[in-house]
């Protein structure tokens, strides 16, 4: 299982950057789940590139459903979402797979498909893919929302500045979920965007760290062992392209505390079990215990920079100075935190699905 | 697939703390891999607690292998491997189900198994199950060897401390895997072992940062989006109890770079490529490109602290305070790099047998 | 994993007959294989309806690969093949959703998507996604050819009408393949197309029995226990409509031999140890045994028929009289019989491919 | 995934037939389902060779349940069950690994292991496993009890001789749980045994064909394509070794009704939507209609024969006579039916838990 993904509900993903199109197949959704196009495609604005903070290549993202949805609700049949590449254009960047691009695929994937694959502008690799994944993710979230359980994502760092930590995770959420620019903080957020532009406008790219808090998950979800929360959460969003880091809660920060000032106590709180804390961050042995999962994603600088760097040339094998043309984000963290909330519903579906059966979703 | 991990080779677990036995089963693995148990006995003694740094429990990890193994080697069917729980003592820990211990799966296990779950000393969910996956990774680890690959695991930080960086991955590597304490500085290694105790006899814990670097892995493992070799370990490394965070190189550290700055430079070297910096912690685009794979792990404290702490009587649904009695760890992160090294290794072996074939590692 | 099938090389299906298309996406075909689209577009018109012994819905086929594919060869990456529907008519046939055909997936459809199934033409259950099938193993026939591997099936028995026997495998293997009816003997095929014919003019329908070779595989494939190569091959094969048994060999009609008399003698020819007879169809615990893998289908007679059923009403839970009317095939077995040759295709790859590594089918 | 099976509800199988033991771990199964160890002795005793129709190799399966079971009940984590080799005896038979006995999987291991298989009582591949199987199986088919599922499987054919049809499966399945040798009609059972009992004093042996009946599953369970009801339990039952073919309902008998004779006609009957013929078996679309489940396996001559055999030494390659000695099975089909019976009901705790979640058959 390569480009497969999740047990009882999972994804599958295919297309290149300047192929025909991308899509995904998402197959075991409940049977009934209202398909929403106009949150779909609200979602899809989110993580298509705008104003100086992203790519020149501003696709329109056609997304076309073409199984798996009937009278507008799902089927429980696979639903296959295609959604068009119109405005590749293979002249200006990626020349050629021999020489390849410091941080992107290009060398690996020579490495790994000896040639064949399609190179131009990242091919498989391709950020263009996350689309599929976004449109897919729209109708997890959907089905989700209507159970009571909320994603949101904000940028938690970017270019050196933090935005604010959250404080109500239900009010932040939603405030987070009709924002373009996911920062609760709204100076931050301008600051941000002009250190993205600043890093684009000298050729440069920018990183940062994501954060996601889910409310409403109920308690004992997940396996003790190899398939622990977190474990399948960070399964899927390694295959966020730039994420090279994640951790629940604040875990790297919190490794100096003792155990007895780390330990989420519990308490009796309006006649259910709460933990006063969450260091956990809503999980313990894997499992959910009622608390918000949250979890913090290091996404690095976007590997497309027009500074010159270093490169070889595979075939001579000679060292050379690489300059990348062509249309490419001093950033993608804004754009990719949609993509991590569709992904973390994908996978939180999934789970659902496998504890309470395959209608659970839909009913 | 719930206690079962990997696709071309893979682990099963069972058991549980106060059960008669823990154990693994491996299939997959080549045939004609040469089965050490004296390096196997050595590898779980890196796992059992000594001294003042661990539980008074100390079992002897009389490991058998039951099946898989025929004349020393390999047979390349189900290997099991069983260790008997000798010195398990119900009388002192987890009295019940239903007062959950803070920072343990006690609450969760009861919501997931609703009270039928054996919950004496955490049961399915305790770390008891390490070592029988120890041992099992002890065997994937003699087959990487034998193909050049090597992993080496140091205690980065543990209780404020840290130990200096890695600087020859082959010789610090060598170091460390004939230590049964891991740092590569022996001073600081006094310094922590020291500050477990303190926090042993303060009945607190500490926790701290993992450090892992595989060396030898060839270019063009793993897959683009799914199975990334970063989703792949991650998965693993999250069924690791105490884990709460991962990242690839320093990626949390390096948000604040820019791309030009993260970026690795392809350089040719001694007739192949290699990149000048190693940001990426050998993977790009969730491929492996020839450099070390390596990766920090955020290990939380101990749960198992001997102070008063607030819990619940889930019976009376009463707020109650609750000491832990038993014997318990102040740290299990000396103890935990075994148990990184063996499911890295286990992890891998999966990884190159679904690349180049089931017969690969026994060739 | 629903419409997921697979581990190293999987398939994941598509689309319902109504709906806009059907499609196949293939994972982990191996980088470098020619996709040769006069040969997908050959197989595709075996499958088609054609003459009085087809449906009058006769689709073009007009298949589109939308990834996977680079400068006429596979990429290694996903590969996803769309067939447009164009001449779905809804208002002939499968008028509601509540009052089911008999023999049909009606009625368990209804029972298990609730109603929201898309129910026209038989949905996601309809025969049309074999066409994706078909496409797809198409580009797996022309891999494994390339390795010696040869598949052939022919209509063994049809309307009570029998084919001879497989002679030479290889030469009658070459023969099926160049015949859109695929039976060895042409006499027997002329009776067997009027016998289809006329239950067809009696607005009736026949089943029959499918037969395959498979010669060149090597010896050592295969699972000890679950994954037997018979397991494999039934798992696909019964996921054709209408496929009801499965024997390897003539299992059936040898259940009354003696073991001194069913087992197949080992011998030495030209060099190589071989069977004398082949009882046991290639298969020993499992694993091929080197000799060509035969197996035969039990393919019920198509549920679609003219004449007067007795079926229910499920709304008002009343006993009905049914007459369907609409397009459809008073035999589908010798259209099938180029879906099991697909289906036994992409199952070899992917045994193939677990066995000696992702590379091996394009090297 | 090889030795493992199943998706919700898995099954791990280790172990050789002169090996320490052999055992199976069970990862999955609902909590709180009562474990009865009188009933999994008695389903052992089933399996167990006994008189002149079995081996003289007599086992006392001393079965030991070392995890998943706590105060009588499952706690739904991996139970492992086990069951020591006692009687194993390497003297008599399967004298090395290079002269592979007909009929056996000692040529196919040794090809796919290269000789480091162990090549003792034919190892992994010995029908000792299926101990272990049928221990796990008495467990599910507990748990499905409970919720009105029952089993039954009988010889419906051996040594030419055939056992009267089912009549009322509820009745038959109860006689059939109660008999050791599961015949119909007690005077056919004596010819059987007869017959067995020739076979097995000529150096010879039988084989026959099984029938099972499930009833009390509900409508709506498995998949459309690739899990469809018949996919996966022919999946499963190919792993029980001498099985070469299935059919649902009498499949191959059937090809030559015309369709309007085939098709089961829906009526209604106490307010509930059956079928009044049942020649889908119970499944349409491989999904479940409600009606009862049935198939046939033909299981194939012991291949275990005294009778001088052709061979080859795989050493020096050349062609030798082969007298097996040792202990051996004139049939295994009476012994085999309660392993059909205990992996089909696995298979349908893992469809149901995938279906209604892991909790609904312990509830």
């Amino acid at each position: 299982m390569k480009n497969t993904f999740g047990s009882s509900v999972c994804i599958t993903l295919f297309g290149e950057s300047h192929g025909e199109m991308t899509g995904a197949v998402i197959d075991g959704l409940a049977p009934g789940i209202t398909v929403d196009k106009a949150f779909i495609a609200s979602q899809l604005s989110k993580r298509r590139p705008s104003g100086k903070t992203g790519t020149a290549r501003r696709e329109d993202d056609k997304f076309r459903i073409v199984s798996g949805v009937f009278e507008g609700k799902t089927t429980g049949t696979p639903l296959c979402i295609m959604i068009p590449n119109e405005k590749a254009n293979s002249s200006d960047y990626a020349l050629n797979s021999f020489i390849p691009r410091p941080g992107h695929a290009d060398f690996t994937a020579n490495k790994k498909y000896h040639g064949f694959e399609d190179y131009r502008g990242g091919g498989h690799f391709s950020g263009r893919l996350t689309a599929a994944l976004t449109a897919a993710g729209a109708i997890a979230i959907s089905a989700l929302n209507e159970k009571g359980i909320e994603i949101g994502t904000h940028i938690a760092r970017c270019a050196k500045i933090n935005d604010r930590k959250f404080k109500d995770y239900n009010k932040d959420t939603e405030k987070l979920n009709s924002l373009d620019f996911a920062v609760l903080d709204e100076r931050r957020a301008a600051l941000m965007k002009e250190a993205i532009e600043k890093a684009g406008s000298e050729g440069d790219s920018v990183g940062g760290i994501l954060e996601t808090a889910v409310t409403g998950l109920p308690a004992g979800l997940g396996e003790p062992w190899f398939d622990s929360v977190e474990s399948t959460l960070s399964h899927a969003m390694f295959s966020i392209p730039a994420v090279k880091g994640i951790e629940f809660g604040r875990a790297f920060d919190c490794v100096d505390l003792k155990g007895s000032e780390y330990n989420d106590a519990f308490t009796v709180k309006n006649g259910r079990v709460e933990t006063v804390t969450n260091n956990n961050a809503g999980i313990n042995g894997g499992i959910t215990n009622g608390m918000p999962v949250l979890f913090r994603l290091a996404v690095k600088p976007t590997p497309s920079v027009f500074k010159e760097q270093d490169s070889v040339d595979m075939l001579s094998m000679e060292n050379i100075k690489l300059s990348v043309k062509g249309r490419h984000d001093p950033a993608i963290i804004h754009r990719a935190r949609v993509v991590v909330d569709s992904l973390t519903a994908l996978v939180l579906c999934d789970i659902l699905a496998q504890r309470y059966g395959t209608d659970w979703l839909g009913e």
